[in-house]
């Protein structure tokens, strides 16, 4: 590749064009295709129908929550090149291309997504019962905050939180165990034969537009980092920059069925953040300088997006009927705990973002 | 008062001695025989022994509530200076005096602390609930996070908040009542008579040992503010100043009968703290300079507290029997809320404790 050892974003250097473009969609369309055939092998309904396993993170199948991970990786790069980089693609093409593979990167998702959220909710419940063993402070001069309690109420904390724990395992894993046979269905459908079909023939011939290959892909991948910084203009980054704003747990008790509008922003600028980041590997090739404020904010909206739907979880689960109140008690902890995450992921966000601004000036 | 116009803490200006401490002590003294009076006059057992109300806070009580605070404001100066200044006063007179001052003061705080427990709690519900509108954030690209839910189980949540506060406002009101009735036994006590009639005594006349007169105040007065530093250097202050370190929630389930020994050490700062600028108070007479730090250290400690005993109380209410589970998982993020509380107050103590220290260098 011609553009492999120039830094793209110098304006004196030449244009990266459309056979930049060209060169990436066919690496991840290759990757795609290898990761498919992992897939496959380890596990998919291509190569071992009969292996459909309500544990498939469990033992051999790790290997196939690997290819899947890879799988969906390729084709969110694919998805997000179509979108920032669409005016030197074929649009029939492009239009019939993307939803496909958002259907496909969304169906494979959802059963990770279930077994971290459950990972992320066990977790939070093991730290909040102070499980691992009860760190004293060592010269506490001053007597316990709280009386002792008669032994009977003291249990009933530990058995919520233990109740709350097995309630979530079961719904999350309910929920993952349907998650993995839509996948595998999915994986053996014609739906999915037809995306798979295409990705192979992009990996040899990627459907650029005539004018494309004289065409410069800098203004495209410049849009969508504006697009991203304006986004992020519009986060209350003031806020968020402030610590212990509580502002992500405000309407934690709201009766409105959808509480949390105030995430969305964040989650657009977690998708933004990423298709800017597509278009920096398709700009620069194999070349492509680390940059860490990018890692740092991506992971703290990931961070936020993971807290923000464990959260979720929680208060769904204590909507469910006849549970005893220790069990909802502790759901109600963990929620909190859930949505404290979230702030302390827009600060994260905030701080990293802020610091290189400075920098920048 | 010789020391008026003196700055103490300069090596070079004349010492600070017993007839300073007499002096700050007589004042006290007075003052709290002027509240005594007042709160007779306003409702106390003295003047208005049949007007015990289970509100004393609302109409013209009011009045009544700021002479108890009057009351134990000098009460707690006085006990205070009693401790610091020890090897100055009469042995026996101090050691009989200070237990009975802090059993009145004690006696007379529960009151107004159920109370602002309460205001705490449902201020807290109110904005968990959104209940002030429901501020939509402009520009918000996204979906909500949550799905829609159907309205019956939609309506669980607020009645479930709505629950939680009416639970609590029982509980907190019969708990202030019976302190209300406890304080008003004990102003009409003869022990309360004993206390006051040594208190009219101290007014005139202070116990200072022979040597008293002779004796230089700021060694005492520095041993206080060393205690207060020691106990501060003990403070877990690096991990407060990270913010989010979710360290005050970190036994939020546990079954311990105790589990935050982690606020202790806390607790006894804010004594210190007190201890402190109660002898600076009596070392600077009436021309005492106004120190920033404190008055912000002690709000920061003051909040932590006030936190720490409200995240108990929505605890403890969760352990009501036969409460529904709504109520239970609105009572659980209110505890988890009310232990953020304590963190951030945490988190605002190191910020002012630290940035006054830099500045000190």
């Amino acid at each position: 590749m011609a553009q492999q050892h120039l830094d793209p974003t110098d304006p004196a250097a030449g244009a990266v064009t459309g056979d930049a473009l060209a060169g990436y969609l066919r690496a991840q369309a290759t990757e795609f295709l290898r990761s498919l055939r992992h897939h496959r092998e380890t596990g998919g309904p291509g190569g071992a129908a009969g292996r459909v396993s309500p544990n498939p993170a469990a033992g051999g199948a790790e290997e196939s929550v690997d290819a899947a991970r890879a799988l969906r990786r390729s084709a969110r790069r694919i998805s997000g090149s179509l979108h920032t980089f669409r005016p030197l693609l074929d649009a029939d093409w492009s239009e019939e291309m993307r939803p496909e593979l958002a259907w496909l990167s969304g169906t494979l998702a959802l059963e990770h997504a279930y077994e971290a959220r459950l990972q992320r909710l066990l977790l939070a419940l093991h730290r909040l019962s102070g499980a691992a063993g009860f760190p004293s402070q060592p010269g506490s001069p001053g007597p316990p905050a709280a009386g002792p309690q008669p032994a009977g109420e003291r249990g009933n904390l530990t058995v919520g939180a233990a109740k709350a724990g097995a309630l979530l395992e079961r719904q999350l894993t309910l929920a993952r165990t349907r998650a993995h046979s839509t996948a595998l269905q999915a994986l053996g459908s014609s739906r999915f034969h037809a995306v798979a079909d295409k990705v192979a023939v992009l990996a040899s011939d990627v459907p650029l537009t005539p004018a494309a290959a004289a065409t410069d892909l800098r203004p495209a991948a410049a849009a969508a980092e504006e697009r991203l910084t304006d986004a992020i203009t519009g986060l209350p980054l003031i806020t968020a920059g402030h610590p212990y704003n509580a502002e992500a747990l405000i309407h934690g008790l709201s009766p409105d069925p959808a509480p949390h509008p105030q995430d969305g922003p964040w989650h657009q600028v977690r998708l933004l953040l990423r298709l800017h980041r597509y278009a920096r590997e398709a700009l620069y090739g194999g070349d492509i300088p680390i940059d860490v404020r990018l890692l740092t904010a991506g992971e703290a909206l990931d961070r936020h997006r993971d807290a923000a739907e464990a959260a979720g979880a929680a208060a769904q689960a204590a909507r469910t009927p006849r549970i005893a109140p220790a069990t909802a008690y502790a759901l109600g902890v963990l929620h909190a705990d859930q949505r404290h995450e979230v702030e302390a992921a827009r600060f994260a966000f905030q701080q990293c973002w802020q610091k290189e601004a400075v920098k920048a000036l």
